[in-house]
């Protein structure tokens, strides 16, 4: 099996939600894993000075338009939450914790927090509420808050965002093919071109 | 015929040469004029606050990479000019004084300077090569020159780009199809989709 598609995302991008929805079926031939990375666009904006997409003059009205658009397209329920771009250092700390045991249940809890976040436009930026969407999947409230403030876990997400920083990821969705890589739930088709021929 | 499809785009940006030489194959099928619009992103960029994208950090390393690999995808001879970005009101106004005579031979010299600024990496910023690259194609360079300073010709730049931004473009290529807005070379497919089933 070829080495596995790194899929770059913040729980607070919109795009990345788009691109989480499909990028399974996307490589679906291609008998590749995805390796998830969730990681802080926050933290990034502060080395490159972007600005969130949504408050950029002109931008921000477009993406708006863009957005709704994309989703209807692929057919994603889409609501976007009252708050946003919101915290998403609890909704990171939470996958990284459960995949370090249970890999195929953080692939599953990364599903659930974007449906809360973008298919119903309900927040997840609260600890109580990644606990909450956690529960639904059948994981005790009380451990994931109590591995969210564990140091280990904290600092298990720092290194990850410092990783991305240094690969040069400055976006949301990130994706790596073979060291290649595509920015944006738009160059997924892309992607699927480029894993049919080997570059192109 | 339908409304004529509306081509934003300013001549230093090589998304939007990349854009520029795949827009009428893309529609050809549905029978739509192209309006091209050149445009000055320096100006929509003193609204925006956004910076030359290749200056961006990170940002900037990633879209040299893809636009060699967005080039060679649709065979489009691709060099990055050494001055970059480079002024483009020469051409600009060429443009716009060449049309009001001879819609097609402006759309000609659309091809004409996008293919010397970024097929060849050669400058266009000069009025006297941008009446170079006219008289390769039976445009008297003297008198390229002379329409370049002539008054008339300066508020009509002047007035397209206003109206450019009042229409809410911020980038390049924007292209509107019947008032929705697409923005980016990555989207031709997506309007041919549009067009296709008259939105989604």
């Amino acid at each position: 099996m070829a080495a596995p598609i790194e899929f770059y995302f913040d729980f607070s991008s919109p795009y990345g939600y788009l691109a989480a929805r499909r990028i399974e079926e996307v490589v679906e031939e291609y008998d590749r894993e995805i390796l998830w990375k969730p990681f802080l666009l926050g933290a990034l904006f502060k080395t490159t000075g972007a600005q969130p997409l949504l408050d950029i003059p002109m931008k921000g009205d477009y993406a708006r338009l863009d957005l709704a658009r994309s989703a209807r397209r692929y057919k994603a329920p889409f609501v976007l939450p009252e708050t946003f771009p919101f915290m998403s250092v609890a909704a990171c700390r939470a996958f990284y914790w459960l995949n370090e045991s249970n890999p195929e249940a953080a692939r599953e809890l990364i599903a659930a927090l974007y449906d809360t976040a973008f298919g119903a436009g309900r927040s997840i930026a609260e600890a109580t509420e990644v606990a909450a969407v956690g529960e639904k999947l059948g994981h005790d409230p009380e451990e994931v808050l109590a591995a969210l403030k564990e140091p280990r876990i904290k600092d298990l997400l720092r290194r990850e965002v410092e990783a991305a920083i240094a690969k040069g990821v400055f976006g949301s969705p990130y994706i790596i093919v073979d060291g290649e890589p595509f920015w944006g739930s738009d160059r997924l088709d892309d992607i699927a071109q480029w894993l049919k021929g080997g570059g192109w």
